[in-house]
């Protein structure tokens, strides 16, 4: 089992991440939060890190449909998309797969639902064009 | 196996929400993200929804060290800690638990990591005077 969906491209890290965010748009995904992780590492422990954010992407009502199955779902919440430099001019994109990320949650129709999800992240990594 | 902690105290959610971020901050996690739940459904839904927050608990030296160890753990960063109200005066704190949720990424040092991290977890949500 893999926990991501991941693309790489030959294109810069700015590029990518603004790519990333108006796929995740389109596939009815806003991002509720969001991790600079070179900046933090720098902030706070004075560390170089190549280019990497997280994105925290929520589809509200998925999510909120998700919360009447398992109230404590908000731990696995939101879903993450990453972005990361790759070396050499290529930049990379990784998704979670919910289904493994919520591997440990006994609901049967919360996996359901994580696939729903994790087909509409897939699908907004696959509008972004390489 | 499970994939959280959780205490339930019976007090309300506003002074639990305090008193979870001041026991985060003790075993060196900083709150870096936070999703207000009940806002979020009504803004973007109308939907009602009960007092619920989630915040993602991050220690930069712990996450330096498993990005170290395994390039995409950003999909599963930060920890999230979630707190609702539990009804009749009653607010839940739950905290993931980061082995529960990484069981699909084979890596037995982030395992390892892992465990280190849901053991401060724990002891931040045994901090919170009930």
């Amino acid at each position: 089992m893999t926990y991501y969906y991941a693309r790489t491209f030959a294109q810069p890290f700015d590029q990518v991440v603004a790519a990333t965010r108006e796929a995740l748009s389109q596939e009815g995904f806003g991002v509720i939060t969001e991790i600079d992780v070179r900046q933090t590492m720098k902030a706070k422990l004075g560390e170089e890190f190549r280019p990497y954010v997280i994105l925290g992407a929520c589809n509200p009502r998925l999510a909120y449909e998700a919360l009447q199955l398992e109230d404590k779902v908000g731990i696995m919440l939101p879903c993450n998309v990453i972005i990361q430099d790759a070396g050499g001019g290529r930049t990379e994109v990784a998704a979670v797969d919910p289904v493994a990320s919520m591997a440990a949650i006994a609901n049967d129709a919360l996996k359901d639902k994580a696939a729903v999800v994790g087909e509409k992240l897939r699908a907004a990594l696959d509008r972004i064009e390489g």
